[in-house]
Formats: structure tokens, sequence, C-alpha cells
């Protein structure tokens, strides 16, 4: 299925979705050489006993393999300083790829900082994930039929060809769009939906304790569905805010216009109008389903994970 | 376990919670003579289908049978008819117990209408759901673990005991608060990002069309989170926002207090105010995922149930 020929890999951050590629290049039996990068220790002893890579260190001068694809999985705080150590570090033809949530951000970093001619990079968003983090969160399956969006930097052909066939043998489905019409795109379905589950949950943590214990009680009646977004790692996330700001702005506005008609509409008692908008909202539930992109949630609490 | 003795329940309103209901006092062998009640000539023919119910109808008066046990499981909006009907009908002593998403306006309808002293009344709101609507979507394991909240509006030690009993039966476990301090919990921790919910779909369902498609398909990036609750009963959600009018717009005016900081943070680049307060959220969910009150979400297509 892979045109993609990889013999070493390396990860640089190995946290749910570093190792959940891992895992994924293993099992579906792509290579099985593949080592990692992580600055927290923690991480590193994790990975070790999870037996998911040949070798795990802490800075990428600590290795004597060339790579052939290298896959950078940190928060987007972190990419200038991994540009510089594999613009000082690679000295072969290598493939470069990442999964951060932002595009522009990134290729603005890579702009800047990469000189490197064996340096291959195609910037790359696998829309996976959970709300844990950590390695031992990880695994193959949260790629499976999702989509992955790059956002080629250049016209070489043959470089998209490869980075597409890496994940598509990890079980996604690719699409290749502008930069900024990703950030964008992930404005409204990404990093508002995430604001916006911050900001309730944050609202329900200042309420006085005897309400806020009630509400964590009885938070089956739809909070929950918030928190479990408001659960995911807070430096992955304040790195987005920090680089897709006027994206996020936009939408945020759009939301809370939206968000004032529906009060005005209950403070009026305009039964007709919240009739209509609800049932509108219900035909895009629909068709997520059809899409075969809805997840699926299960309101017992089966012990499965 | 169960301390009530029930031979016949008749369910008001056989939809997803009142067919819940029937399936587990069936299948906990509680009951088996189950009536239902529907106006719904389709929601009528897949009871009949799905043989759930020894009968259903459209009317109370086309039955000839006394019930020990009559639940009312409609939208809001039909209870005062609902009130007029039993109140009419009820010639024995039979316990009265319902499913509403509010309780002082169901006390209020309550109040207003029923005269009859064989009819003793113990509100009630079991908070289990999923976003589907229709007797074909009801299962019995719902309600397990799950809290069910009484506002008793009477000191009867002996009814409240009696109607916690049925509750229990069917794995619930009991709380009783006052009608007005439930109608509060509620709407934060479910009207509130109920409407939130529909909000955020509605500004997604208002962009231009190739956006629009383009977000259904990324969805999973956190947007489905809110399609699952936007996908709910119109009809039952737009009666709680005509009946907890108040307290929704109270949390409401908190919640855009708090969006409007983080949006503010995320202007000012301060990075810092944005990690504190998303690792402080996280710390809601695990809370949450202690108490058993998460439920579980598979973030992968898998086709149970």
């Amino acid at each position: 299925m892979s045109k993609i020929n990889i013999d070493k890999v390396l990860i640089i951050g190995v946290g749910l979705i570093g190792s959940s590629i891992a895992r994924a290049l293993k099992e579906y039996g792509i290579t099985s050489k593949i080592y990692g990068i992580d600055n927290n220790p923690e991480v590193r002893s994790k990975c070790k006993n999870l037996n998911i890579l040949v070798d795990v260190k802490s800075n990428l001068e600590d290795f004597n393999e060339n790579f052939d694809l290298i896959i950078i999985c940190t928060p987007l705080s972190k990419y200038k300083e991994i540009f510089s150590s594999i613009d000082s570090f690679v000295n072969k033809s290598t493939l470069v790829t990442d999964v951060g949530s932002t595009k522009v951000s990134v290729i603005k970093d890579y702009q800047n900082i990469i000189n490197n001619h064996f340096i291959n990079f195609v910037p790359s968003h696998p829309i996976a994930g959970l709300e844990k983090s950590g390695p031992e969160f990880g695994f193959a399956k949260i790629f499976e039929n999702r989509y992955c969006i790059l956002t080629p930097i250049n016209k070489n052909d043959e470089l998209k060809i490869k980075i597409e066939s890496f994940w598509k043998s990890i079980k996604m489905k690719t699409e290749k769009m502008d930069a900024e019409y990703h950030d964008r795109i992930m404005a409204m379905t990404s990093h508002l939906p995430q604001l916006i589950a911050y900001s309730i949950v944050f609202t329900a943590d200042e309420l006085e304790d005897k309400l806020k214990n009630q509400i964590l009680k009885y938070s089956a009646a739809g909070f929950r569905d918030f928190t479990r977004l408001a659960g995911s790692d807070p430096i992955m996330w304040r790195d987005v805010y920090a680089r897709n700001k006027d994206a996020v702005i936009e939408m945020l506005g759009r939301f809370t216009e939206d968000l004032s008609t529906l009060q005005k509409a209950i403070r009026n008692n305009d039964i007709k109008f919240l009739e209509d908008t609800f049932s509108s909202t219900r035909k895009i539930r629909l068709k997520i389903e059809e899409m075969g992109q809805a997840g699926s949630f299960d309101p017992t609490e089966s012990k499965k994970k």
C-alpha cells in the first residue's frame, strides 16, 4: 500500500500523537526502526517501559543514526528550537513533517530558520486526538479513517506523494490545501470549540463550592461533553491560540453574535425561532454521522479505556 | 431490591426515555404490564413493532385499565393537557411522576390543574439521555448509575420512598432537592451547554457552503462533540428554554463574561493566563471521571450499538 520506503524514523515529542504514530508504524508493518526524542524524562521513561521505540533520547545531537523521516510532534512553541537543531544536524536527504494544529506559523518558523537543503519539509496536520496526553494513551487506530491535511510549501510533487504515502500507510485519508485556509477551517472546527469548552468549564469552576460540586455530580446532563475537550493538554492549546489569533477571534465574533441571537429569542419567548434553529442544527449532526466522522459516545461507564 | 409494588404502569410519551423506562422495567423483572400513550402514530407503530408495551394508544380515555404508576415522559409543553387528562381520569390511588428537565414549571402546572386526591405526584428528573429521539433508540442501561433528582412537593415520606424505590429499581441513584435549586443546577450543567452547542453548530451552518462542508469533513477536530448535543430533540429543548429562562440567562451571562476574558487574553498574547486556565479546567474533567459520570467516548467509528 505504502509507496514510501522508510527505514529509520525519528519522532520528536513522544506524547499521545507521537507514540500513536510509532505504534501505527509498527503494527502496520511499515518499519520498526523508530527512534524518539523527548525533553521530558518522565516521558522518556514511559517510552522505555512501553517498548515502542528502539531508543529515546533528550537531544538530536545524542543520535549517531541518520533518519529517512523526521516527524515533529511537540507543542508549537518548540518548533523554532527543533528547526534550528535539525538545520544543523541533518546531513543527508531527509523527509520532515509535523503534526501541528496551525500551519501558517509553522511555515513561517521553518522559512525563518531552515537553510539546510537536505531537509524536505511538508507541513501536515493529522486530525486525530483524544483529551488525554502522554505516550501511555497512544494507540494505532487513532488515525484510522481520519483526515490528514497537508499544506505543501513547494511544488515538488514527488515529495508530496511521499509524505501522503506515509500518512496513508497509517490509514489516514489525505487532503492538500493552502496553509491560511487550513488555519481558518481549524479556527471553526477545532480552536473555537476547544476555547468554548475551556470557557464553560472555567465558568463552572468559578461558582461557589456547593453548586460546583453539584454540577460535577450531575454533569452527565450535557456538561461532561465539554469537560472532555477541556481535559486536553494545556501547553499544546496555549500555543495554538498564540498562533491562530486572528482566525480564532473572527470565529469567536460570529459565535457570540449567534449566541446573543439565541439569548434574545429566549428572553422574548420566541419559541418558533428556537425550534427552527434547533431543527436545523440536528441536520448538521446527521451529515457528520453519514460522513463517518462522528466517533461514538457511550453514555454508560463501560470500562473499556 | 425494589420496595415498590407495581403492577400496571402507564408511560405517557414513549420516546427515547419513555421506551427506555419500559425496557428497564421489563429487563429488571419489575413488571411487564406496561402500557403507553403517544399522540404520534409513527411512535405508536414503532412501539408495536418493538414489542415493549402491552398496548399503546393515543389517549388516556381509550384505556379501561387502572394504573399503579403513571410516568409522564413528554416535552414540557404537553404537561398542562396531560395533567387535565389524568385529573379527570384517575379514580383510584395512583403514583404519578415525570422526567421533565425543569421542575419549577412542572410544579406550577400541577398545582394549577390537579384537584384529584387520588393523584400522588412526586416530580422527578432522571439525568440520562442521548442525542437520539424515538423509541427505537431506547435501552435499559441508559439509567444505570445515573442520578435521578426528586423535587417533592409535600411531606408524605411514604410517597417519596415509593417513587425513590421505583427509580432505584431501574438502577438509578436518587437525590432530593428543592425545585428552584434543581433548575439552577440544570441551567449550568445541562441547559447552558446545550444552548452553546446549538449556537456553535448554528454559527457553522451560516458559513458559506464551501467552508461549511470542510468543517463537517474535519469535524473530528472538536466540533463533533458539540454536534452530538445539537442533535437532540428540538421540541424538548425549545420547551426547556421557555421554562427556565431566568436561570439560563444568568448562567449565560457568567459564561459570556468568562469567554470575553479568554478572548482578551488571546488578543493580548497572555500565554500565562491561558495556560493557567486550561490547567485548572483539566482538573474538573479528572474529578468527573473519578465520580464515574464521564461516559466514554470512542474516537474511532466502531459500529457497536
